[in-house]
């Protein structure tokens, strides 16, 4: 099984390293993926939208058949919602995937590649709107969401929900639990600064405010 | 203010990732450290424990003096610990830091560069006998502890909430809140396969079981 991670100049760093240690975890602790691959348009350096560089393992050129693909969000989107190299290569491994998965404003990307219209899906609460505005998302503001084989999360850290939710469903709860035990991910609840309560908020935050 | 997080080979990708996403957010939306490094013995790219491949943004030679060093865990903490150049790196800089800060096996090089003696400390669930058993520290099995300067955390994911957790100690709560609300770490409560049950569980997971 091949599980691939799409990169691009501008990604977010945590949007693709959250769901990255989650699957290499179940590749390593529960027989999850055989490969795990960050695949990227050109070999060579990606710059991340933080400052941090990473070295793809695979350009568009030599990346095999996928059987699942994640696609991140960050800045960088924005630019790659008009990157034909990039949307064809999302829709043509998409075609034989199992499932395709977004993080945060990933979700952009799925749509350009015309894997969104009609499906439920959610993203960053900042984009929210945006993504309504497209006018063929059902948008949802769920910590994650899956419709028809297109899983999609919101922002940054929410890939990280995604991926255990995702690997649950696919390998069951133990495998999950096996995961999420290794990664000792029992996160604190503190919440600061009361920006739960913000207007823009999504709503599965407010409804546990 | 120079925030530096250490590398080297086989390094855990979430243990420095996440931290480095909350550093960065701060940075971004919160007036954070005006320079986020990261910083390995030599140039060139380091190989994460999971496969991941970044390239670090200075050496040890060309590090500028550090106001606060992160150290991560990973499988490579046990070479480290013997790799005196890396001690003499961590120990030089904390001498002149505000704070220093360890996630998971990463307090094993904290104390191997003599800054864990006597302190309360943590680590991951897997190496806290281990930890014990360097007879010198106080190991506590919460998700994140300070003692005199010296922070530590539980493993892998926990970095995340050590950072926030120091992000309001250092700049108060509303910049944690502000961090914690752009990169959207409301994270989900969902518990797979029970294995917090399992008898190695730390402390803080069994009161919340």
């Amino acid at each position: 099984m091949n599980f691939g991670v799409l990169l691009f100049d501008k990604v977010e760093e945590l949007d693709f390293v959250g769901p990255w240690e989650m699957l290499a975890m179940w590749s390593k602790v529960a027989e999850g993926p055989g490969r795990c691959l960050l695949v990227a348009e050109s070999p060579g350096p990606v710059q991340c939208a933080k400052g941090l560089s990473v070295n793809p393992h695979c350009s568009f050129a030599d990346c095999p058949p996928l059987d699942y693909l994640l696609v991140p969000g960050g800045q960088g989107t924005r630019a790659e919602v008009g990157n034909p190299n990039l949307l064809d290569f999302v829709s043509a491994q998409a075609r034989t995937c199992k499932a395709v998965l977004s993080v945060c404003t990933g979700a952009f990307i799925l749509h350009a590649a015309g894997l969104l219209s009609g499906k439920r899906a959610t993203t960053h609460w900042g984009s929210l709107d945006r993504l309504r505005t497209l006018g063929d998302v059902e948008v949802v503001e769920q910590r994650y969401v899956e419709d028809g084989g297109v899983w999609s999360s919101a922002g940054v850290s929410a890939g990280i929900d995604l991926m255990l939710a995702f690997i649950a469903r696919t390998a069951g709860d133990d495998a999950a639990g096996k995961v999420q035990f290794a990664a000792e991910y029992y996160p604190s609840s503190v919440r600061y600064g009361a920006y739960e309560n913000q207007v823009q908020a999504p709503a599965y935050l407010k409804s546990t405010a």
